[in-house]
């Protein structure tokens, strides 16, 4: 177990207080980051059905498919009665679903009335899934309680902090990677390759993780956002940036630099001092008491200082996360997200400007203080020249 | 671009031919290998809603973020004016949601009326997807074709078979990775550092590419299906196996096997054995005009034989693959599934058998051939032991 018993105790009272508040008497937790929050359960498994089901009292119970008891036998700290395999011959099935088998299992624990609360909006459960549930659980109500779970893991435990700096050791290991890889004449394959190295195995102080891969565009590339790497050929007199994440136990922390290769273009310098100042102005917000409106506030008056503008938010949270995102889609740092920041709330601040045919990106994974703010990973910020 | 505009022009005329069966006016995709299969879209952008609109005619439409358009213009074959970004403050936001912009877009086509085909079992069309497309496109009915793309992928051409030749030769090198540093004394972690190097990489005839991690469970983590790694240090006289795919621009070879470190006990010895044997009659079954079905029967009656059984299917298509799953999702290698097998099909047979506390894995990625089937990668196939 990565936690203490006590840890997934405190977890579950604070979800069942935010039930109880939305008048739900069952939740059925489909996202794997919210079911390895409230369980400990780590597998690649998510790509079929599979829940953790918490009513107001008794442990949470583990469904999944059979294949995947095992897994859940060695991460979950559940009862072995409270972790339930569903019949393979559900799994994608044309007729059959696993919600039907989740219903059943429902029933026969006194779960299949009152109001059920689900995620209407989540990776893992698909529009079949609800309507398979709905109507199978006909007694019940079922009521979207979209990131109920979520909402309560944006403030971190000591606990988890750690394992957040664990993972910003690795991010530091990262970029040395890249700055010692990418060059000029080299396939951008390999340059990833030594930078993902790192990341699996982390450091001498805790192993590495799989996540949302790397986005390492080169040249016209990083005019796009979400690109990651081709076989190209690196030509010289491009600019190139590395966003990607150190993991350690499924906890994040992110963070994107950028090098040009060769002398800066002047757009590039300047796109480089206007981005810090504008970042130093918002995270100077950062602090408990203000909202995440008024941390990108300072940001956009200070970029419209230097001409510029961006359209697309500038941060969100960050913990527990598995591809396709280390997002724990609640709140954001954008205009009219009015979300109040408390210590030990973590954000990702990503700063990606995104021109005709190029761009640039810099960010800093923080977490609140009691007075401001702190940076988990240390490298520093500004653009990098390799000539 | 990856493909001739012809590759692209077939398989839009035999998708529409699956819509007109169907009486689909307008399909809205969402799956992200459906996507990159229809129009080249390739970006990591699939965490926030994004579809291709397909009519009876014209080209297709890619409906993505803003900030992930730069990576449209450069990835898909379309016009300009076929690639149309929503604005960023839909992403994430409690009330909006993207699938409001899509059904103006559609509106503003002409495409807000009749059959609206739609996945309802999809990873990245959630249930409010479907209820926000539901309401803004009144004057149309929403019809589940789930998994109709999927279909007409399972058939690969000439060009696809190039790729997945080379996602192979990708995986042979992961696993001589595999077979030169699994050694007791080491962290999982940093072993899986070397394999998934190799993955990123690829081969000197075509780079790598991120896909679903490797699972690569040590001693007891092997009777669960779905692990990855750990920062364990790795025990002697442990059975551990690898299943993992090499990639190539999206395409998958899939490939799994075992190791002991150490003289392996009998009851691992007589696994191989008995797997080795029902694997030779199960792909002496593959054939075209043979159902998947009858390749499933060849190994579980073999496998009684031995005094052995297994519950879950055997094998699943690949080709185009984006985490979590680099399955097709369509027909299956089990009891019941009446697919007949054609030349040019691609499947992976993963023998996965999770005992108590123990398990074995061993796979191939094969092509259905006109007279059989031709094994992808070239790795011996029996267990290794590793003294």
């Amino acid at each position: 177990m990565i936690f203490s018993p006590e840890e997934y105790v405190r977890r579950i009272a604070k979800v069942r207080a935010r039930m109880a508040e939305a008048g739900i008497d069952v939740l059925v937790e489909a996202d794997p980051a919210n079911m390895n929050y409230l369980t400990g359960y780590d597998g690649w498994s998510f790509y079929t059905p599979q829940v953790v089901v918490l009513a107001m009292d008794g442990e949470a119970v583990w469904i999944g498919r059979g294949l995947d008891r095992g897994g859940a036998r060695l991460t979950c700290h559940m009862a072995p009665e409270n972790l339930v395999a569903y019949p393979d011959h559900l799994v994608q099935h044309p007729t059959n679903h696993p919600m039907q088998f989740v219903a059943e299992e429902m029933a026969r624990r006194g779960w299949d009335k009152g109001r059920v609360g689900i995620n209407d909006d989540c990776f893992t459960f698909s529009p079949r899934a609800r309507d398979t549930l709905e109507a199978a659980l006909a007694n019940a109500r079922l009521v979207a309680v979209d990131l109920l779970v979520n909402w309560v893991r944006l403030v971190k435990s000591d606990a988890e902090l750690a394992l957040m700096r664990k993972a910003a050791r690795t991010v530091e290991g990262m970029f040395a990677a890249y700055y010692a890889h990418m060059r000029p004449g080299v396939r951008q394959c390999d340059v990833a390759a030594e930078i993902i190295k790192v990341q699996v195995a982390g450091t001498a102080e805790g192993g590495g993780d799989y996540t949302t891969p790397i986005f390492m565009p080169v040249g016209e590339q990083t005019s796009a956002s979400h690109l990651t790497w081709t076989d190209q050929i690196i030509a010289p007199d491009q600019t190139t940036y590395l966003e990607c994440a150190g993991v350690h136990r499924r906890y994040h922390c992110p963070l994107a630099r950028t090098i040009h290769l060769g002398p800066p273009p002047q757009k590039l310098l300047d796109m480089d001092k206007a981005i810090l100042e504008a970042m130093d102005r918002a995270l100077e917000q950062v602090r408990p008491g203000n909202s995440c409106e008024q941390v990108e506030a300072a940001f956009r008056a200070t970029l419209a200082k230097h001409g510029l503008k961006k359209e697309s938010r500038i941060g969100y949270p960050i913990g527990i996360g598995y591809p396709p995102t280390w997002g724990e889609r609640t709140a954001s740092l954008r205009q009219g997200d009015r979300t109040v920041l408390e210590p030990n709330m973590c954000f990702h601040m990503i700063l990606g400007m995104w021109q005709g045919d190029w761009g640039f990106e810099t960010s800093e994974s923080f977490r609140v203080t009691e007075t401001g703010h702190e940076c988990l990973a240390a490298v520093p910020r500004g653009l990098k020249a390799i000539v």
